[in-house]
C-alpha cells in the first residue's frame, strides 16, 4: 500500500479552529501512509461578474481537478446578500446528497448506546430553494420545491448506499399527510426506486414520528432518506445522540465521484489557535473520504486508532472530557496508527 | 369547592380506545368533584353545502357554547379529500396555539430526567397552508405562508404563557438563515413582542441546533415558540424525551378562551375495547384544561394522584410497564384523589 498511486485531495482548512484540526488530520493521514496529496485552498466567497457570489477560481479549479475535498468549518458570512459558503459549495459542485453516519462511540458516554444509523439528506432543493415573496404587507411566502429528478436521484443514492454498506433497510421520512403534492412526489419516487432494491427493506415514516421514535429508541433505524430541511434537522438530532457535532462526520456527494467531506461543527473562535480543538469530526470525515476513494485499509486503520484513543480516555481534548491538547490527542492517534502497521 | 358553579365541557371521546380513556377521565373528575358537566359529541366530518368538509353541527354548536373541549384520539380518515379531523378542528375554532408541556414523570424511566419545558406551536399557517401546485411535469411546489398577525399573536401567547406560568425564558425556534423572509418575519415579531416582556429572557435558536441541544441536555430549555411544522416536529421529539405520547398532554388554544385539550396519541385499534389502554395523556390534558378554566385545586389534586400512581408502580397499564387494566389504573387514581380531599 505504500506504493499506491497518490491521489490529490483539495484541502479547505476553513476558519477559526479549521487550520489546527486540518493539520491534525494531515499528520494522522501521514502517519497512516495514506496515499493522499493535499492541495490547500481558501474558499472565502468573492463577487464574480454580474455581482454573483462565487468561490475563488483557484479553489474551484482544484476541486474540478481533484473531485474530492476535505473541508473544515467556515465562518458564517455577515455581509448582506452573502450566501452561506456551505450552501454555495453544495450548489457549485451539485453535491446532492448529504450523508451522515451516526454511530455510537465506545467510551464516549451519551444517553444512548448502539446507535448505528445513517441520514441521507437531499441537498439541493426543497425548503432551500431560496424563493420567497412578500404577497402583501405582512404576508410572506417561501416556496418548497420538490422535483421528480432530485427525488429519484436521492432515493437511488440511498438504496445504493444501503446495498454497498451492508445495511438492510431504508426509511423515507416525510410529511406527505400535510404536503401531499411535494412530499407526496418525494415519497412516490422513493417507493418506485424501492421496487428495484428487493434486498433492502423499505419503510415510510412521518417526520414527527421519526423524531419521537428516534429519541426513544434510535437502534430501530438504519438508513433514512429525506428532503432537505428534514435532513438538516434529523442529521443534527442524530449527531446529538452520539455526542454532538464534534464527533460526527459528514459527506456531501455529487455525480461522477465528486464529493466534499466536512466537519459540521462551528469555527469555535474562542479557542482558535490555542491547541485545544478536537479534530475528531474532521478526521472521521476524512475516514469517510478514504472509503469513498476506495482506500478501505487506511480508513479502517485511522478510524480504529481514533476510537481506541477515545475509548482509553487517557489523552482526550477538553470537549471529550479530558485535559489534553489537540496536538497530544493527534500524537496519540498517530502512534496507534503506526502501531497498527 | 363542592358548591362551585358547574361549567360545561364538550367531550369528544374519539375512536378506538377513545371511549375507554374518556370514561376513565370522567370517573377521575367525578372522584375529584371537579365542577364540570360533560356534553358528549361525536365529530366524524360530514360534507356540508358546496361539498366542503365540516364538523357536525351539534358538535360545533356545543363547542360554540361551552368554548372548551376535551378530545380523545380520532382515526385518520381514508376518503380522498377528507381532511384530518385534527386540522379541521383547529381551523373551525381558530385554535392558533398548540401548547405541550413536557415534564419528566417521576418513576417512569426514560434516558432523561428533569425535563421541564413547554413547546408552543403556531397552529394555523406556515407549511400547513395547504397551497401546492405542479409547475410543470415533475416539478411541484408547496407554499409556506407566514403572516405578521399570526406570528405576533403566537409570540404574544408564548410570552403571556411564560409570565402566567412562572417560566423565565422564551426561545424562538427558526431557520431564518435559510427562509430569510418567512422565518425572518416570524423572528422579527418574536423580537418585537419580547420588548414588552422584559421580565422574560428571550433567545433565538436555529431549529437544527435546538434538536441537537435538546437530545443532549433538554434541561436548558424552558418555553419554546415556533412556526407550525417545527412545532409538529419538536413537540413530538420532546414528548419522546419524557416517555412518549401516552403520557404527554396537549392543548389547542384560540381567542376568547376557546380551547380544545387532547391526547395526541393514536386510536390503538388493536387494544380498543379490551380495557388495556392508558388514559394518562387524556387525563393530563384534562388537567391542563382545569387550569385553563381556573380550577387549579382540582387540577393539582388529579395530577398529583396520577403521578403518585405512576411513581408507586403498583398499578400500571402495560405500556407503562405494568399488568393492570385501564379500569384498575383509573380506580387507583380515583382512590388517591379522594384521599387527597
Ligand atoms: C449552515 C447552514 C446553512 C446549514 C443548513 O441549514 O443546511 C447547516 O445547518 C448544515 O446542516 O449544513
Ligand atoms: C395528524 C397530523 C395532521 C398532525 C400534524 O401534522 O399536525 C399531528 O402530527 C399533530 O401533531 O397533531
Amino acid at each position: 500500500p505504500r506504493l499506491a498511486q497518490m491521489q490529490t485531495v483539495t484541502l479547505i482548512p476553513g476558519d477559526g479552529i479549521g487550520p489546527e484540526i486540518s493539520s491534525a488530520v494531515v499528520k494522522i493521514f501521514q502517519a497512516a501512509n495514506a496515499p493522499v496529496s493535499w492541495e490547500e485552498r481558501n474558499v472565502t466567497a468573492i463577487k464574480g461578474p454580474g455581482g454573483r457570489w462565487m468561490i475563488p477560481p483557484d479553489a474551484k479549479e482544484s476541486m474540478d481537478r481533484s473531485k474530492i475535498g476535505l473541508k473544515g468549518p467556515l465562518k458564517t458570512p455577515i455581509a448582506a446578500g452573502h450566501p452561506s459558503m456551505n450552501l454555495l459549495l453544495r450548489k457549485t459542485f451539485d453535491l446532492y446528497a448529504n450523508v451522515r453516519p451516526c454511530i455510537s462511540i465506545e467510551g464516549y458516554k451519551t444517553p444512548y448506546t448502539d446507535v448505528d444509523l445513517v441520514t441521507i439528506r437531499e441537498n439541493t432543493e426543497g425548503e432551500y430553494s431560496g424563493i420567497e415573496h412578500q404577497i402583501v404587507d405582512g404576508v410572506v411566502q417561501s416556496i418548497k420545491l420538490i422535483t421528480e429528478n432530485a427525488s429519484r436521484r436521492i432515493a437511488e443514492y440511498a438504496f445504493e448506499y444501503a446495498r454497498n454498506n451492508q445495511r438492510s433497510s431504508v426509511t423515507a421520512v416525510h410529511k406527505a399527510n400535510i404536503m401531499r403534492m411535494s412530499d407526496g412526489l418525494f415519497l412516490r419516487k422513493c417507493r418506485e426506486v424501492a421496487e428495484s432494491y428487493k434486498d433492502i427493506k423499505f419503510t415510510e415514516m412521518y417526520l414527527d414520528t421519526v423524531c419521537l421514535n428516534m429519541v426513544q429508541d434510535p437502534t430501530q433505524f438504519d438508513v433514512l432518506v429525506m428532503p432537505n430541511l428534514y435532513g438538516d434537522i434529523l442529521s443534527d438530532l442524530c449527531a446529538g445522540l452520539i455526542g454532538g457535532l464534534g464527533v460526527t462526520p459528514s459527506g456531501n456527494i455529487g455525480a461522477n465521484g465528486v464529493a466534499i467531506f466536512e466537519s459540521v461543527h462551528g469555527t469555535a473562535p474562542d479557542i482558535a489557535g490555542l491547541d485545544l480543538a478536537n479534530p475528531t469530526a474532521l478526521l472521521l470525515s476524512g475516514v469517510m473520504m478514504l472509503r469513498h476513494m476506495g482506500l478501505h485499509d487506511h480508513a479502517h486503520k485511522i478510524q480504529k486508532a481514533c476510537f481506541d484513543t477515545i475509548r482509553e480516555k487517557k489523552v482526550l481534548t477538553k470537549d471529550l472530557g479530558g485535559n489534553s491538547k489537540c496536538s497530544e490527542f493527534t500524537a496519540d492517534i498517530c502512534r496507534r496508527v503506526q502501531d497498527l502497521d
